[in-house]
């Protein structure tokens, strides 16, 4: 029910024609769409959805080349449901992103002296490098350009252009001097003059600011260069800056306007600094700029990520209170849905206005932190289930309902999913539940020394679905930001990840099962993990996940036989401390599902 | 009581001293002193044992540093303790190798324009690039040149030189032709002209042949050429090839005596030849002397690891018949240790050499796989305990008994480590005990994907100990050889190793628990990886592990209460197994013995 209708013409020919045209006109062969923007960060503003308009894909990563005669787009496992409804495959061949990643395909698609154009603010250093290499391999060039999309997309959205805001001290735990003082410390380190940093949320980290440049994520797009000197530059539009503002930025940055970011980055250059740039996040631009104008670049990680993904005790007791404020949101929904679902006339959207407003009363509420995924029946089998007026389902009596929800509360971001049964779950539900419910105690309950990286646990969420000859095509978790990025790095818990784990990281744990065309299943907390603790009677000291989600577990969908006593005491200790502390946030009936909802399983 | 008494004069002043006047006579500032011989293999003959000759450390890995004022030897984790023991730390102080690795140690220890020596034919092509990038960074330079020790020790042994045998087709499973044509296949596939080997196993496995020239690994030294033509040429001296051999060798590959491995690399480089080494396993030697005379260097894999360690179908069924043959031979050794280690005079070594006299006794034992490890006590505390006369325990009432052993069959190589109770444990015992067994079977009964690695899978053996706040300081798991080495690569159990698992893979599963100066505790089975089954009601198919090794597990150690049902369960079937493939090859008191040690253990 997701595909282009017939009658419904698909402006992808048109535009990919006048983008061809505009390749000849311009003597390229082809030419590179991301979906990034400049900034190189998870999310883009409209005026940036390039990949979107000309191919019709609206996922969160993608990357599309355009030849002549042929266009191929690569998503991952993530879209490629996704990108077969969305985009024109006529037009566009799509390609999981690593059969054969988009290096190897140019070197197979493109023939001596041809000329690959890009444009050197979407992609990365690191993108670059590769697809230099596939190019000279075959003899062709890859050629830095003015944006091909931009010349033929005529009515481009204007940039944000939203005042900004503080973020205070009282939420963020450190003041901006502070932060930038610790990256100066990393910079001293390394030897090197200054860092330039474009991620949306690195900079809104660093500066204790934040806006409302992209849907749901409370970041600011703007460059930023900090110096060994503790001071730093910060290329944001000034009238951006409300008045009240300037003296936040007093002592740590000066503030310029964004046009002058390359001259900046090439008095860096003059002046022979040594530099350090994260190629994996920053635009090829800024290398160019800074090589071509006698910088030393030094390739090293963006020194804001692992300080922003340890969360200080601040920003802890901020996730709590967030948890708590949101628990108590989705707790009211649920209930609500148990009144209403089995009525039988509740459709998705339905369902995720109401939640939306359940989170509104809260008082609180800044934003969601991501479209909420509401999904009934067969719609809950797709991972990143998109809800539109077409898609929209009917909640079904005797079916599964997925919702996957999140808020943007200025104290934390939250992200929760819960999977209910509308009416009676079949055998097959409760079991495919309850191997899900296993994973995901598997990780809420691990001890692990220091040192220990994501890929290591990750098979404690998947081991009981691997034992059924079950699994799920996603990670287990990635990390979530305070106030900021609803998917954080750089630990996160899946089969490859090896960031070391880190006390103060908190991790979305949500492990899921998804049967095509039929229904799917995903449990999802929030960790936060806790200091190394002694543990009586042990020799070293461990580390662990607080899990900060407090939202009732839909027992009716668990097998207990399936369930070890230790996963059941698990179970019943946490519906215990849901009630606790979300029960005094409720009142009457609502209270009293909870006070049901959380009845000790027994097996 | 294993440190040197004070009457017992260490030889290693006197080696140190000469060495340091040779140092000088060729005017170097140092001299880096591996672990490893020509042929980089784990194992290494007497007249190559320079690091143990010069320092006294007899590890399986190490490397010393020797400058004129100081010294440095680094060990891995395993020998920690060991080269406290066996070096005279005021001569050389001992390092863990990445705290800090051996080339930052230089770093940090030279000066400007110093020059350290090396031997080319030790040091692998990674290792010299390392130690350069180090030395440059100081201004000092490293040096190809004779190696010092060879000069200074004037007594060496003698080279190997036995008579090399057949691994006839029958145990091998392959011909040598075949192994052969599929390595041209890699060449041809990467559009190379030949392969460089030198590591023992390698080659062992490629010409299906076995030696003696190091202790308990039946491998041979020698060199190898194998070229795109799928023909090879063996650098072995021809004395040791039998007459009655010759034919062995006809169509596969040309013997040339080992003094013309050389000329018949720069040959390859005169021809302009584009030829594979695997810089981690080959020595630096190789690469320049292919390098300066022409030839293009691809640094690859080794080929042949791989299909090495997937053992074909005979392979696995001999693997099956060793570990049966082996598992009533062990049962013999414990039957006899339960009857006489409670009379309270019996040792270490008398242990170690009646479990010897059963395996002898199978009338099928080549050698033992590698030298036994009878730990009693606070000797089990050790992992890589080496027992000698001085160290020779008696095993004591009440107390612990680790044993760590495995034997060479023409059909299989086994490694088998069982902990037994003598007289009564303590609840501590127990506790720890039953902790390492849940690991073990952790390991043993998850079944998991395509694509999964040793990295992923290590935590299953863990998590019982570290949610009690302990660890234990060493890998879950080695590859094992097919009648090759104990210590196979490339796949590994353990916290970090990312090769892919696949069908015909053996592994060990060998997680541990070690209480310093008191006691130690190991379990350890050999387990084949499956090819990937359907699992009813699933719907991806999955691989998973077999059990090889058929010995009981000593239920008296074991805390009931800490054992889910399906871990009893796995435990009970596991004995039922033993019992039933053991039981028959038993007969009288052992066999009475077995049917006890197999009971069902209830909650």
């Amino acid at each position: 029910m997701l595909e282009y209708s017939e009658s419904e013409a698909s402006p992808t020919a048109a535009r990919i024609g006048a983008f061809r045209e505009e390749l000849k006109r311009r003597s390229l062969d082809g030419f590179i769409v991301p979906r990034q923007d400049e900034f190189q960060g998870e999310y883009v503003a409209p005026y940036a959805e390039r990949l979107r308009w000309l191919t019709g894909f609206a996922g969160s990563w993608g990357l599309a080349i355009i030849l002549q005669h042929k266009a191929a787009i690569f998503v991952d496992g993530r879209y490629t449901l996704q990108v077969a409804r969305e985009v024109d495959t006529t037009l566009i061949t799509p390609h999981h992103l690593v059969e054969p990643p988009p290096h190897s395909w140019i070197e197979n698609n493109i023939a001596k002296d041809q000329v690959i154009g890009y444009d050197p603010w979407l992609l990365t250093a690191e993108q670059v490098s590769r697809f230099e290499q596939s190019c000279a391999k075959v003899g062709a060039r890859l050629e830095a350009c003015e944006n091909v999309v931009d010349t033929v997309w005529t009515d481009r959205p204007a940039r944000p252009n939203k005042a900004i805001e503080v973020q205070p001290t009282q939420f963020a735990g450190r003041t901006s001097a502070e932060k930038v003082a610790e990256v100066a410390g990393v910079l001293e380190k390394e030897g090197a003059d200054a860092v330039v940093l474009t991620l949306p949320d690195s900079i809104a980290w660093l500066f204790n600011i934040r806006g409302q440049d992209v849907r749901h994520i409370p970041v600011v797009h703007a460059q930023a260069i900090v110096h060994r000197t503790r001071k730093a530059d910060l290329f944001l539009d000034p009238i951006r800056v409300p008045n009240d503002m300037q003296d936040h930025f007093a002592s740590v940055a000066n503030l310029h306007p964004p046009r002058t970011f390359v001259a900046a980055l090439e008095k860096l250059g003059q002046g022979k600094a040594k530099v350090i740039v994260d190629f994996s996040t920053v635009p090829q631009r800024v290398c160019s700029s800074l090589k071509s104008s006698g910088a030393e670049i030094v390739n090293a990680p963006d020194p804001t990520l692992l300080p922003k993904a340890r969360k200080n005790l601040v920003e802890r007791e901020g996730a709590r209170a967030a948890h708590r404020r949101d628990g108590a949101a989705m707790a009211q929904f649920l209930h609500w849905l148990d009144v209403n679902a089995p009525k039988g006339d509740l459709t998705e959207l339905a369902a995720a206005d109401q939640l939306h407003e359940f989170r509104r009363a809260t008082g609180s509420l800044k934003d969601l932190s991501f479209d909420t995924i509401p999904g009934a029946g067969p719609n809950a089998a797709i991972p990143h289930y998109h809800v539109s007026a077409q898609s929209n389902r009917k909640l079904d009596n005797d079916s599964i309902f997925l919702i996957d929800s999140g808020a943007q509360y200025q104290d934390g971001t939250t992200d929760v999913t819960r999977t209910v049964i509308i009416g009676r779950p079949t055998a097959e539900m409760k079991d495919r539940y309850t191997r899900v419910l296993k994973g995901m105690i598997g990780i809420s309950t691990i001890r692990f020394p220091k040192g220990t990286t994501g890929s290591q646990l990750d098979v404690l969420a998947r081991a009981a679905l691997w034992s059924a000859g079950l699994d799920y095509d996603h990670g287990t978790g990635h990390g979530v930001g305070s106030y900021l990025s609803v998917h954080e790095g750089p630990a996160r818990l899946n089969k490859t990840d090896r960031t070391q784990l880190e006390p103060g990281m908190i991790l979305s744990n949500e492990p899921g099962y998804y049967k095509a065309g039929n229904f799917g299943i995903r449990t999802e907390n929030l960790l936060l993990i806790h200091e190394p603790q002694a543990i009586a009677g042990g020799e070293r000291p461990m580390m662990g996940f607080e899990t900060l989600t407090l939202v009732p577990i839909d027992n009716r969908l668990i097998e207990p036989s399936l369930l070890t006593e230790e996963e059941i005491r698990w179970l019943n200790d946490y519906h215990a401390r849901v009630l606790k502390e979300i029960g005094p946030l409720l009142e009457g009936a609502d209270l009293q599902w909870l006070q049901n909802a959380c009845t000790a399983l027994r097996k």
